[in-house]
């Protein structure tokens, strides 16, 4: 059987890179996907691993043959995401991690509405705020704009089809992993299944 | 938060009832839904356990009030799901189970689109066929009405949330556990409690 994509979003301070680190630990079959950048390679990054490293030119073909699901400009560089690495591993039954914002899962929606979309939330804003605090790397200035960029996002996120509210990393991931089971549960994989063929 | 109904379809044979024990086994939290009856109450059976018994008259009464989630007629005797119970039990935060047909579940969806459907599956048709012959309770040319009626009956499922294939119990039950807990992660439920409604 085909994989599945699963798009993760969640604010800043959320939790969202150790829930998934902690899901990929215990789900060793998922593709969680690389994105490509036209950003330099810095020390300690391998091709591939961290991203895949194009330059602008190779970056834009791509545009123009439509290889990406989603990409965007950010600070003078283009980041993406491949539709080849993400098809070669559906295509051997791999379901597919997607760690993007609210306007790259917007993008392949659009492209690909079967796309589960996750949004990853705290267990209230107050605990986003003292999470963002407790991190100590934002003034407090840089948190409310945190915050304020947080609420914004989240009145868009109703358009999610599932919600896994981050208050322990255990519970998190539980969630995550019953929805990817319970997506694979949907009517039309199943009677396919079923009915042999 | 308020519980959530499921309802659980099966043809005859596919395992429904021992993967139903598994999981209330696993999960005593669920309210496994009592149906109410007019058929006389047998030697060993407790009203309130096994059915709540009730007179004819009492029963077209609860009709009459639309106090049913769904109910039927069955060889001279009436079957129904009474709300009362099921509405308890959700107001105490508990998940419901209704075990019925898929005619009762398109009279529950009919009254309650919310409802969660899911059908379990044999992981094929000739694997229900053995099933059916191995219980040894059943003639041959029952086991094959039992078999069409199960083809007829599947006709309609897609119209199902969910699929679950009983090939092994345990699959089975993890896989309706999943959906429950998936079930729970749904925009509508959890923007509520992140907005601390």
């Amino acid at each position: 059987m085909r994989g599945k994509t699963f798009i993760i979003s969640g604010p800043s301070g959320v939790g969202k890179s150790t829930v998934l680190q902690a899901l990929l630990e215990r789900r060793k079959d998922l593709y969680f996907s690389v994105s490509a950048t036209t950003r330099p390679c810095r020390p300690g990054e391998t091709d591939g691993v961290h991203y895949h490293f194009l330059d602008v030119d190779t970056f834009r073909a791509w545009i123009a043959k439509n290889e990406f699901l989603e990409y965007a400009e950010y600070v003078g560089n283009f980041y993406g995401t491949p539709k080849r690495y993400v098809d070669e591993a559906m295509d051997q039954g791999r379901d597919v991690i997607l760690d993007i914002e609210v306007q790259g899962a917007i993008q392949v929606t659009g492209q690909r509405p079967e796309t589960v979309t996750i949004f990853i939330a705290p267990p209230s804003w107050t605990e986003l705020e003292r999470r963002l605090t407790e991190r100590g790397t934002d003034s407090a200035e840089k948190i409310q704009k945190r915050l304020l960029r947080a609420k914004v996002e989240f009145q868009t996120a109703h358009t999610y089809d599932y919600f896994v509210i981050n208050d322990t990393v255990e519970n998190a991931v539980r969630e995550l992993e019953a929805i990817l089971t319970a997506e694979h549960c949907k009517p039309q994989e199943r009677m396919a299944i079923i009915n042999g063929q």
